[in-house]
């Protein structure tokens, strides 16, 4: 797939990782800068790429010149080596663009606790640079993986002045799924022309209920960004306000949604995914607890491992959620299969419901019969595979 | 080992479980009635035999004459007629106890969604009270089971007034551990006097630090119950005031810690225990949801089962846990290798760490370094056996 237009990138083996025949070293080059935006991890231990890119974007005034991601190294936890290191690779990439060090946006992915060896990445720059290709999409959604099945790529269009604009996404698994190999990390370059305002706006709302609906483990990690890139490349008036622009922002959501449902698919090991709606929740927020109490639940997702129509640990999950309700208001579906209703267990086979359990997307619909608050959760189930990836690493 | 004086226990087979060389209804009575105070699940979905017990107990006053506890169905999230068929059992045993319905204390275990088999439980309670014996406690311990590897009895005592005064403790697993047995159960009996007030109060003390402070996955149940009942038969001034009677809420204490234990060590298909203390914390509410986060962390959690001393876990799950602090400030030590000192990693043998996080009990502290708020949590892993017995089951 070509990137859209403006935007160049690589993906080259700086020898972070000891196997040769997998990239580690990604770099996107938006030649004289462009808009963006990010959204970052909220975990207090923030790695030292995500403090400098934070701070790289506040006082670059959201421009972003170039982007260096690396895996193999999460360069977090590492204390003031560790952020000696990342500037020291921010420099050199801000010499080799030549742009000023805070339009040069970094990320890693990795190992927490282990300084970035940053000699080796400086050395594979030039050669990055050297690589850097309108269809390098490949080669760069390939260098950012670590236990991921595969890259993830999205794309959308759509057409706005008369002229097509495309969004296109690519992202790295969640949850911290190998001991050694942390975070999400997801990169949206768009060729529509927009103001950083307008993109931080946008990309908000796409997050909203993409990312932040999504549940492997539950676990952010110190190194989680996501980062929307805007090159004007294909032409336009700037967007400047949400009104009006609501084609742009359903196909930022729809590029974000199906990448955060990549991940939680090929996450952890998973085999199934929970869509878990909760509604008449008497908030938003209240909605969010139920749903992520069941989404986190191990009881529930090693029920769904199983194939097992567990209800009773699905409710038993809403009722220590915080969510207030009335148990007798309560009502539970899978799919079609109504399984409580107004609190009492209604008439299904047996079969019907294990049909919709054995699914790879599961649809649970729990109506708390209390308001109007909803909310919506991507959740994965929890079997043999994730405990195998998990803990029978490093021993 | 024979009951406190004043009370009498039987457990028999009334056929709620299929397997008739299982018992699966215990009982226990206090002759004329005792003071007792519990504490209940703060699940929003209370099962039929919690609502009945609460109730009951705030209307007699704090003061019970009976327990009755089945295990095999938890009749709960059963509406209506869950709530008939409990009042029935009651009612039945108020009659043989010759008591007031409200003195009867019931409590259940086992399949969510389905009405207690009433019929066959007051059919079996007269065979109950004909066995009752003060050497009752070997079948009642096992009774209560569900997929507990053993009973779980502990004892102790202390000297009042020249008196020596015995607590005895039995409990049932906690966590989910099957889809269809759920709930924590502890009944603490003493033959020490004491007021309905006072036991409250120190059951509340106890608890704190013990029941409360334990987490298999971090469900709770729609049944869990703690009962505590004072018989008086062991002499002395009745107890009215904490002040004075650290010796009693040492030993209540010890009793409710030592069960703690044993259903975390005895859960889930458990291998390994973390007893994480969480120091240094801007309040202790911060403290326990930093020791929360890391002691339902699916990740820290399968690391543990592993044996792999995953540092960047465990401070990967405190750094989302809500509390607040200085990243800069955190220190993590496992027994007594330092692994974390003021937000970088400590210079340690890889295999000192690894040798701590193979045994037994896995003691962790975690220090803040924001204030002096503490915590402490046991918590199981989560290995191949915890996903084989919940997810395997009915499929």
């Amino acid at each position: 797939m070509r990137l859209p237009s403006g935007f160049l990138a690589s993906g080259i083996h700086a020898g972070i990782r000891k196997d040769k025949s997998r990239p580690d070293l990604g770099l996107i080059v938006a030649p004289g800068g462009v808009p963006a935006a990010a959204v970052f991890t909220r975990n207090r231990f923030l790695a030292a790429p995500v403090v400098l890119a934070k701070a790289g974007l506040k006082a670059s005034g959201g421009r972003v010149t170039a982007v260096v991601v690396n895996a193999g190294c999460a360069n977090a936890v590492t204390g003031r080596e560790g952020m000696a290191a990342a500037r020291r690779v921010r420099r050199r990439a801000a010499e080799l663009a030549g742009c000023p060090e805070n339009e040069v946006f970094p990320a890693s992915t990795g190992v927490i606790g282990v300084v970035l060896p940053d000699e080796l990445v400086r050395k594979a720059l030039p050669g990055s640079f050297a690589r850097l290709s309108a269809s390098g999409m490949d080669a760069i959604s390939h260098a950012i993986l670590t236990t991921d099945v595969g890259p993830k790529v999205v794309q959308a269009s759509f057409v706005r002045e008369e002229r097509r604009i495309r969004v296109v996404g690519f992202a790295k698994g969640a949850g911290m799924i190998h001991p050694d190999m942390a975070t999400m990390l997801a990169f949206v370059l768009t060729d529509a022309p927009a103001e950083p305002g307008f993109l931080k706006a946008a990309l908000r709302r796409a997050a909203f209920r993409s990312f932040n609906a999504i549940s492997v483990d539950g676990d952010t990690s110190t190194n989680d960004t996501l980062l929307l890139m805007a090159s004007g490349k294909g032409g336009g008036t700037t967007m400047t306000s949400l009104d009006g622009e609501e084609a742009f922002v359903g196909a930022l959501t729809k590029v974000c949604r199906e990448l955060a449902w990549k991940i939680v698919r090929d996450g952890e090991g998973a085999s199934r995914v929970m869509e878990i709606v909760v509604t008449g929740a008497r908030s938003d927020r209240e909605a969010r607890l139920a749903a992520h109490a069941v989404g986190t639940s191990p009881l529930v997702k090693t029920a769904l491992a199983g194939g097992d129509p567990n209800w009773g640990r699905i409710l038993a999950a809403v009722g220590r959620s915080g969510a207030r309700f009335a148990a007798s208001k309560v009502s539970l579906a899978a799919g079609r299969i109504v399984l409580v209703k107004d609190g009492q267990p209604a008439p299904y086979a047996e079969k019907d419901a294990a049909k919709v359990f054995s699914l790879e997307r599961v649809p649970l619909r729990i109506d708390l019969g209390a308001g109007s608050g909803s909310a919506l959760l991507l959740a994965a189930d929890l079997g043999h595979d994730y405990v195998t990836l998990n803990a029978d690493y490093r021993t």
